[in-house]
This record gives structure tokens, sequence and C-alpha cells, in this order.
């Protein structure tokens, strides 16, 4: 059985003006991956409810899961939370449940509980609150779409929380070669092999560190005794 | 008038299972906002012609410009070009002008311009070329897609060379004020100046860097005087 796949989105004008680099991306792919779901797209769109809204309802009926990132604070940029609750047609209130949690925070802390504060506690109705081990705002599964903050540490806090209770397949699994050789010289002995094993998934990276130049050869599949053998027959020819 | 607006597609098995991290996103998006085109989505698919294909329809009609990343070496897995040429419904041939750039780089070069090499001169008619100068293999525009390299340096170089020809507007200006504050602090404040200047873009970036938790609140605009106003108010209010 194939694995369940997942498409991310990325919600912030920061990433697409190039202010910040993106990291919850890469961050995503590979517990994905050692989780056996596959990744199959992503989109980085900006804070506009109208791009938000498209995206989350192109990507969430074509996905197992959809994992989205950014935009869920207290200032007037964030507004995923009700892009959400208008792509899935839901009401979005103040949670009784989110609210206990963010005034106990905000008791401990000092800080005002202020309506800014509050707005973090607006969840579509008939989502699942996700714990924030970091700074307690909760995120938030709505049907297949998870809802998560796009500080690096908060999302990858919030991910390692749901990651175990969703299924996943066979983790896919990678060996590379590396050789000293161009991509040209590889490719037809490489191609024919990647035709003898259509259960695999074989691609090749090209390098060039510190004047060394050379390819990165890789196979990925599910089932570790074809890996093996594939790579066997690749040392083989270019080892 | 606004400026032209541009999506990104990038393709690559290997940055959706984690096994490499992107680059060429966070630097077409500095290049493009230093230029006055607004990179307004990116996404990124895999080694997959269907999905390549529904990409780019989906994109080239909704943007100025789409600039493409991956996929054009000389292996199997490379298929961009190819799925290039279906969605604009057109053939695609070794064309002669990059076999004669191509056969005179491996004379030089001493390799073998063998069919696998040949491959990276196979161009969708109506093609214009896009000027490799790192390792020859051109990219190309089609139409409004320009379809360049996955190795970054080759990327970054490819888009050196057509960027001058790609009308821009005013380059988008951002000024940053670093304040010592939460989010919740300040969100009342800026999203009410914010609501003063709609020509201009507002956002607030949480970092907490060393045990110093703070926030970046960032104005973007394309007119220097009312970014310089707003930033003087904000300034005001919480510098």
């Amino acid at each position: 059985m194939p694995n369940p796949t997942a498409a991310m989105l990325v919600i912030g004008d920061e990433i697409l003006s190039g202010r910040t680099r993106d990291s919850n991306m890469h961050h995503l792919a590979g517990a994905l991956t050692a989780h056996g779901i596959t990744l199959a797209e992503v989109r980085v769109v900006a804070d506009d409810t109208g791009a938000i809204v498209a995206a989350v309802n192109a990507l969430r009926t074509g996905h197992d899961h959809v994992f989205t990132s950014g935009g869920i604070g207290p200032t007037h940029d964030d507004i995923t939370a009700d892009a959400i609750a208008q792509a899935f047609g839901v009401a979005i209130t103040h949670r009784a449940d989110a609210m206990a949690l963010m005034t106990a925070h905000y008791e401990r802390s000092g800080l005002p509980f202020n309506e800014a504060r509050q707005r973090m506690a607006r969840i579509p109705d008939g989502a699942v609150l996700i714990d924030n081990p970091v700074s307690t705002a909760p995120g938030f599964s709505l049907g297949n779409v998870h809802v998560m903050a796009g500080v690096p540490k908060v999302f990858e806090a919030m991910l390692a929380g749901i990651l175990p209770s969703l299924t996943g397949g066979a983790p896919l699994q990678s060996l590379s070669l590396r050789v000293l050789r161009g991509e040209g010289d590889i490719a037809a002995g490489f191609g024919a092999l990647a035709s003898e094993y259509p259960d695999l998934t074989m691609g090749s990276y090209p390098f060039s560190q510190t004047g060394v130049f050379g390819t990165n050869l890789v196979i990925r599949g599910q089932d570790t005794a074809r890996l093996e053998q594939a790579m066997a027959r690749l040392t083989a020819l270019f080892g």
C-alpha cells in the first residue's frame, strides 16, 4: 500500500520578500519521511486571506494531511486561523479551553493577557488543539489540516506532539553513493538501472566542493532488501 | 501601478524528502524584491511530469513571470524540459545552437559529449536560451516561464543573466525596528498604525536569541517618504 501523502503550506510575506529563510519545510520533510508519510507538495503564500483559503482548499482535498506554518500570533498580520475557518466554512471564537491555558500562562509570567494575546485563543469550530510546550498559545487540527506556528522552535515542538498520532507507512529509506564523476558520465548506466527497479526512486545530485567535482547517487524506497540489492548493482557499476 | 508578480516552481524529490535544503527560493526572493518584482507564490513539487505540468500551467496564467529551479541535467530523473514542452503543447528537440555551445564546451574539457549530455541540448520549440556561464548547458525562457538549473551556483548565475531584461517596478524597500517586547504587548498599537498606512505592509517577527526575547517590526513599501514617516511614528510608539 502506498504511504499517506501530505502537503505543506507556508504562510508569510517575510519568506517571499527574502527577509527570512524558511527552515520549517526542511524540518517537516525529514520528519515526515522518517514517519512514512510522503511530502508531495509545498506551497508558500503571502499573508493574504484569499491566497491562504485557495491553497488550503486545493491541498486538503488532494492529500491525506496538510501542515501549515505561520500566521497564528497576536498581531494584525496573523490571519491564518480566520482563513482556515473561512476555508472550512465554520465559525471562529475565543475557545474556553484555549483561554484557560493562556490565562494560566500569563498569570505565571506576569504579562497582561490583553486583547491581542487573547486573539491567539480564537479557534475554528470543530478543531482539536495542538499543544505548544514552548509558548503555550496552541495550534489546532481541523479535519486533516494541522495549523502550527512559524517560529521554528514552536513549529518543531508542535509537530513532535502530533506526529505520533498520525498513521504513517513504511519509512522511506535511502542509500547513497558518492562518485567523483560527472552526471553525464554515469547517466546512461544509472538510468538503465533505474528502469530495472521501478519500485525504487533513483536521483543524481551533482556537487562541487573545494575543487572536487562529483555526483551523489541516491536510491530511495521502502524495502531494505531491494534497496541493498540495487545499491550493490550501482556500486559494481560506479563504486 | 502595482509591481509585476512572479511565482517560483522548485522541482525536486530531494527537497521534499528532506535530503537537500533548498536555497534557491531565498535567493530568488531577495533578488526579485530588489528588482521590483513581487514574489507572490512558491510551489515545490516532485520529479513527476503530471505535477510539474499542472503547477506550471496554474502559475503561468496567474503571474507575470514563473521561475523554475531543478531537473534540467543529463540523468533520467531530469524531466523538467519535457514537462515544460508538454505544458505549452509544443515539441522538444536537440536544438542546433545549444548543441553547438555544448560541443565546444566538451571539446575544451576533453569529456565525451555523449547521449546523456546531449539531452541537455533538448529545448522546447519557441524558447529563448538562458546563458549558463558556470557549466554551459543552457536554461531557457518559454513565454513567461524561465527554466533554470537547481544547482545554486548555476541558478544564481542564470538569474543574474536574465533579471536585467525583465521589467521591474519600484523596488520594495523595508525598514525595521527591533524592540525588546513581546508581540502581544505591541500588537494593538502596531495594528492601529498599520490601518493608517494601507499602502504599506507591516509585519512583526518574534525572536529569542541567547535569552533575549523581542520582536522585529518591519514596514515594507515602495515610497521612501511614506516608509520613513511610518517608521517615525512606530519609533515614537515603541522605540
